[in-house]
């Protein structure tokens, strides 16, 4: 929502209502998850950190991509008629100043990309505005796009669709990304003199560059990565851009002072926060809304949800943190390990088996390995509340809801339904009892049993 | 085994005799493993696709091989005097019609590609058949590839071994894969004309291609992407492959609508089946035999074989499905359990450490953290068998063979050795016991004692 | 500390002093791990492989880089005045015979180099030595890099820093590496010669090579791999790095035997020891002091640390085994089972949900799913004894001290604190009692319960 220039509004207008049948999935194309968070989530954030404001054009029935994106503004294209069309479904929202039309299936495109573009068509830096502005990319393989034909002095001349292009075209290796920028007010104007006049019947905004050129305008084109600008139409190209921005959190997190010993087996959500002199081990998921506090380790095979670590604590490897799950400093969360909703003090330890679930535990206390938290009766759930330095034994099971006070020690594979005061030992299980050869003639028996079978 | 010349019968025989010496391995090398597969069953399931009859030469001692590719036909090459020879071996299964002779240590062959080689033997499409077709391909690293010769009507001249060409020919890029398909009676001749004057004294296989010039026959090249032909000698090469085989397996995945989010961590079986609009999380291993229906979600650091996964189920992250287990409609299988030979009504849960061996569980049953069915008993399995919609609560133990009925409630931390009817609650453990201020004096004690020390 | 020279010496000097600003982290760089062991302990190896005597320059406060690499010497450069004044810290230890000068963030330079350029200068093979021999590279970017200028006997003309490089020279892609070796006593004098008449003012190493061809000296290029040259700067940098080591690392061990499904998913630390026909399951970690013996299987999502693998075992999915474990031949340790210091006799199994904490088990003995030994009274750890033959009932706690003899069974659930003798059955639990109807009456009040919230 910032923009250098206040005194000249700007406007980005996002075209969202493609059902990306090429998915193979009922979830619209703009809600499929990058990072843990829908494609269209993550071009919204970069356009409105240079836009003032941020215009959605969704399809009929996406109520879905309307509440995702409020509070800004959403407008319905109720027939696909193309492009051009569907972003004059959004002209009453164009205001004053410049709009840029970008597509929901370039989610990778970074703000830094749509500040140069801005610039370009405002004339900044240089000092001389153009009329239009628009993207473009030197892909690996340009086969399928439209080329951009510039003239000496480097602006554009015209875009030639690949199908049209001959042979000296097609050795152009500079396309056209579709993205394009100018003045609202003429903006509008060339979009209502876009024809449907092609096989397909559609109005298409590639042609307002033709449209600009014939009014003699000036149209300048703006390179960015083709990583930024290729489009998203299958679950391959999903994966590709998944991977992208995967590999840019990770050289984010690296930059920042993280440790990643083998950061291509390391996945990050789009909001995670890692604190530098972390270290992550191989092979480590973060789902959404995770906070690591500096000198913390995440060992190999962990799985962390909506949850904060601690500073300088120990986490796996195998460790599964859950949402609602907040650790003090120093604590310890081993293998096997599954807490949900926990609060833990700090240097509290959990490092073997354990299920901890709607459970505050204090500083210092040590739950022994295999204790279970029975917080759910079938119909609610109940909260199981420990002291500090307290001292759970092995395989013990707390029923909830259940309060063990500081100090006190729950000898190992008590079922706990009392509540326990501080200090206090709880004990409940049985007297053990030998029968010395009983196991000799058991054998014996199952050994005589297999012969007969 | 079919073809689209019932008319003209095909065979192709498959060299499988090699050792792999430098596996380092006791498997032979057709017997090495590609996703989850012997290579050999590949190649075996390629052939037969087009051609109508697969013939495979194994050496001797390999039973094994012999019976996996059973009932196709095997013979045997007693010693090992070069490809021509092992391809004689099998000379009377040759048949009428055409037959090629393929590389069991080329797996990664499509059938799409056997089809171009027999249809340009025959002369399909274009019309001409050739007396000879072989497969060709342009290597990365053409180094030790033999290059093929072509004339100016694009047939084959003659094939160069690389230490006999000169630099010229050297710089050809296109190689001899080494696979042929000629008509059957053609091609015995030719085998039978191959001679041994060689350095190493072998029949090659490569040399029938001069000896059909010499006659002046026709010979053509088909040409095959590298990765389907490159030979598999090392465990270097083998991870190779195996890397090319998943990327196939992953695209194909996705193409028919499953999310991958990081396609390169997930790791499938040659027969893995997963419907559309399933999802699955990085870091999952797929083992043989799996099918995972439509709507599921299989979520990281899951391992699953030779089980059946419900629709709209979710499963892991850290669930292990071992064979055996079928899971109805919407189940829930979570983080560190362990089913083996389990089957789950629709919408039973087990989501917590828990270990399930034979068992049957009804619909809509909750699994309380930490079950654990105890199914061994030192030399017999016995089956566990739970009702629907009972609730097992937390750290119970099932000593097999046992039943609980429909809606049955089992205490946490209850060792169940004797069945519970319908609606009852089964309890067995131990009644607490609180100990004020022991736990105080329990430490003191221990504080001396280590004062002591 | 091995050389083919006995009469003349060689010693190498190791730069280490740098702090690694650009890591981020409180680590001097020499200590930043790679494959689990710092940087410069991998330079030391490969340094001490080819050189007499090896000699580490550090910066002041770095106890723990000297502690590291002892016995080798350390001298402290204790003003950063640039590689030049570096290396002369170490004049004193220069000894007879050559001298080399490395840099702490190489430590990817393998031994096999180092015996190069000390051949190089000694002239070995090619029989004339030369005054300076030096390591150059040709790296994909070698934008930042200072050229290589050769003559046209081959001999190096200058080193020209790409500051001051012409076009010409910039298009030069041979790269110097700053690695430099040459006679102890003339190496000694050059150092002394070299000013600090340069922007910041600092003495640096490769003015050495004009203050050589001053002289008249003839100087030779070593050129080298880029990976193994490049320079360690950030972190980014350095998880680069840990990728090649792992590529070593994974290619070695299928070179040498062992099976590999997905080797870019498996990491190894620097001295993991696997034999051949070991297989190794994709995503699993190896840290530091692992041995596995031939005909063990390893697999998914497994983590070794400190600890022996018995030939032909099984080990994994999800297996933790933690330092001071060791495992006989043939045992079998499954899924969610952690071992720390643990010593298992030939055949013995835990295949489910198990922490075995400083036990010691006999041959052929099994462990019941969810057994857990209670080896931590909060204070002192004390030691599980299993027999021989034995069987642990699932869910059984075994708290330690306690020993259970040869042969003796727990029954199920069982809390042991006392000893159990050889061929006993010993039973710790409470008797079943069921309550018919009791859960559909609770069932029934929970549902009121929820209705009047």
């Amino acid at each position: 929502m910032t923009s250098s220039h206040v005194s000249r509004p700007s406007t980005a207008v996002l075209l969202a209502a493609g059902l990306g049948t090429r998915m193979r999935s009922k979830l619209p194309k703009a809600m499929q998850p990058l990072a843990g968070e829908p494609m269209l989530s993550h071009l919204v954030a970069s356009a409105a950190r240079v836009f003032d404001h941020v215009v959605v054009v969704v399809g009929p029935g996406m109520e879905d991509v309307a509440k995702l994106v409020a509070p800004h503004a959403t407008v319905i294209q109720h027939d696909r008629l193309g492009t051009a069309h569907a972003a004059l479904q959004a002209e009453s929202l164009f205001g004053e100043g410049d709009v840029a039309v970008l597509y929901a299936d370039n989610p990778l495109i970074t703000s830094d990309t749509l500040q140069r573009l801005l610039a370009t068509r405002r004339g900044e830096g240089k000092g001389k505005p153009v009329d239009l502005a628009l993207l473009a990319m030197r892909p690996r393989d340009p086969a399928k796009y439209g080329r951009v034909i510039t003239q000496e002095d480097g602006t554009v001349a015209r875009i030639v669709e690949w199908a049209d292009a001959i042979p000296d075209e097609r050795a152009i290796d500079l396309c056209n990304a579709g993205v394009l920028c100018a003045d609202a007010h003429r903006f509008r104007e060339w979009l209502h003199k876009v024809g449907n006049a092609n096989s397909k019947g559609e109005y298409y905004l590639t042609d307002v560059v033709g449209i600009v050129r014939d009014e003699g305008g000036v149209v300048e084109a703006v390179e960015a990565p083709e990583d930024e600008l290729r489009g998203i139409n299958s679950r391959v190209e999903l994966s590709e851009a998944e991977a992208i921005i995967q590999n840019r959190l990770r050289r984010e997190a690296m930059e920042r002072g993280v440790t990643l010993t083998a950061p291509e087996t390391v996945f990050f959500s789009f909001d995670t926060q890692i604190e530098p002199d972390v270290t992550v081990q191989p092979h480590v998921v973060f789902g959404r809304g995770v906070i690591v506090r500096s000198g913390a380790e995440i060992r190999s095979f962990s799985h962390l949800e909506q949850c904060e670590v601690g500073a300088a604590s120990l986490i796996g490897p195998y460790a599964r943190l859950r949402p609602g799950t907040k650790l003090g400093e120093g604590c310890h969360v081993g293998n096997f390990v599954e807490l949900k909703a926990v609060e833990m003090g700090a240097g509290a330890k959990a490092n073997h088996l354990t299920y901890l679930g709607d459970a505050s535990i204090g500083a210092a206390t040590n739950i022994g390995a295999g204790t279970i938290t029975c917080n759910y009766d079938g119909v609610f759930k109940h909260r199981t509340t420990i002291g500090e330095k307290a001292f759970i034994g092995s395989d013990s099971i707390l029923v909830a809801p259940v309060s063990i006070g500081d100090g006190a020690l729950i000898a190992a594979g008590s079922v706990i339904t009392e509540d326990v005061e501080p200090n206090a030992l709880a004990v409940a299980r049985s007297k053990q009892t030998n029968r010395p050869g009983w196991a000799a003639r058991f054998r014996e028996a199952l050994r005589l049993k297999k012969e007969q079978r």
